[in-house]
């Protein structure tokens, strides 16, 4: 089977989204925030049957790893408890989807990171996606304050409390920041590349994963910037006294499949052990249109990797046995329902 | 010839930077700068002989376009006066290195960008750069405030007296960055990297080069992630609804080659026109160390890109052309040169 795991609501209902706005005006206005609309389960099928579902059939995934809309999860808006509100909403909303489509979507929370509130809400929500939604993973955005860096690197013990849930629940979570206030960044042409380049560099400094060797992260976009420059971040290593990659980093970080175009991708495969790739697209996301020079959507990130002409052992690795591997809680989903079928 | 466009002065006599750490506790004590230094034309000559002479006689780099110590740069650090004071040292410094090996280096400058000073600061050293100094280009740092991105972005109307006067002298700016504050970034291995991916997708959303179209940027480390993630960056261009990168972007900016590994270099090469690139290694720079993959300096970035088997035209574009191109007043210092010489 083939697994994206990397895929966001970026489609939801408009009421849900007008929602968020009426939240935001109220929050500025000083006013009680409006009741949650009641969505009727129809639009919410109308929502991913054209988009979504339409593609991943097309394409071929039967399953996506489906969390928020991370450029919408906006943590340096307003408080905590707007940002508990909107985030409770949009895991909700999630889990309908994924309790409609429970063969083409699994459920990846978002957390109510807002910029200086404690690490408690981000791990009482995590507990809830995980325990009651039935999700497999969750998002964590390194810079709450879009585009302001001011929270503490990753390798923080400020983030610890949260990263022994991961482990005692044992989920992944992708590293994803969201909308930007700061002018110098764009969210999808920048900020998140520059995000993933960040984390990666963060967690080649630091002992984090000999404090927690089973946390697991998933770096999207391909790992940012860091497979382009592989050397350079081996030479760092190296400068740095740290020890090498494959110990020290990449037992524990994996990398998605979210590059738009062939070299991109056969730089990934080229440096990048096959056991650290994700099948992943981001489809419906940051580039929708249609690459002029293939006449293929930029997102179909499985025409390049099937283009690369893998081993079926590392083509299951890829599409299946890596995102089983790293959302544990997915496989056990998948084993459930193989259960079930057999 | 081969033309390194980016090393910067990172041996400078220890005198030089005992100066810079005298005055900063001067700053920090409120008490006067110390007089500077002098320095020994010895001290110049050791500075350089053993390291980035002897490297580029060893991998047959005729010449380097040569630069202050980026990371040192510190535009963060106190006020207007003490960037204006060090920026001239460092500056001048490197004009007596050029003046000493005249065959082998050509002066770039740092400017004295403290953040939210006026750009006066930086026009007047940029004309004493090139106008007294001789030197044929510049360093901009996009984010004077060392990681916390303060400053407006490149496109924006307040940089443009600065760019009028490089236009005016026919200079480039290598877009470069320096140390940090933010302890979510490290210099050499997030910051930089970020950095370059900002200030190019920076200049695809903005007409920059609409009102500058001689505008001239070598956005260096082979351009941070956007050769990796060069179908993003033209479908973003087309969802954007901005015009092609070829038109609109890639007249004005150049990328150098420093990505240390072979992988990296083909990857450039491979999707960028090899009219965009200039040979570079920030040799002595971020990662001075020996891939034991390859029994070769991590940055002799010669070794990859003469693997690439390139032809005859090609390689004289990458070495030489492209350089003398994007920095005329190198051109004509090579042509004078060679007058006096035939």
């Amino acid at each position: 089977m083939i697994i994206d795991c990397h895929g966001h609501y970026t489609t939801a209902p408009a009421a849900h989204t007008a929602w968020r706005e009426a939240q935001q005006a109220a929050f500025r206005a000083g006013r009680a925030t409006p009741a949650y609309p009641d969505i009727p389960e129809d639009d919410l099928r109308a929502s991913v049957e054209g988009s979504q579902l339409r593609l991943m059939r097309e394409r071929g995934i039967d399953l996506t790893v489906f969390s928020p809309r991370a450029s919408a999860m906006g943590h340096h808006f307003g408080d905590e408890a707007v940002s508990r509100a909107w985030t409770r909403a949009c895991n909700d909303l999630i889990a309908r989807v994924v309790q409609l489509y429970p063969e083409h979507f699994i459920g990846v929370g978002q957390l109510p990171q807002s910029p200086g509130a404690p690490i408690a809400g981000s791990i009482a929500e995590l507990r809830r996606c995980v325990e009651d939604l039935g999700f497999v993973g969750v998002n964590l955005n390194p810079d709450p304050s879009g585009g302001h860096w001011t929270a503490p690197p990753l390798t923080d013990r400020g983030w610890y409390p949260l990263y022994e849930v991961m482990v005692e629940l044992d989920v992944p979570a992708m590293v994803h920041v969201s909308a930007v206030t700061n002018p110098n960044f764009h969210a999808t042409g920048s900020h998140y590349l520059n995000a993933d380049t960040t984390a990666f560099m963060q967690l080649l400094r630091a002992d984090l994963f000999r404090d927690f060797p089973d946390l697991r992260f998933v770096i999207p976009h391909g790992g940012g910037a860091v497979p382009y420059h592989w050397g350079r971040f081996r030479g760092l290593t190296d400068m740095l006294g740290r020890p090498p990659l494959a110990e020290a980093v990449m037992r524990n970080v994996f990398f998605d499949t979210c590059v738009y175009h062939q070299p991109g991708i056969d730089l990934l495969f080229g440096v990048v052990d096959v056991d650290n790739i994700l099948f992943g697209s981001e489809m419906v996301g940051a580039v929708r249109g249609i690459d002029p020079q293939t006449g293929h959507h930029f997102d179909d990130t499985r025409r390049y990797v099937d283009t690369l002409g893998l081993s079926a052992d590392d083509r299951r690795k890829v599409y299946e046995a890596n995102a089983r591997r790293v959302y544990p809680r997915l496989d056990a989903a998948l084993l459930r329902r193989q259960a079930v079928t057999t």
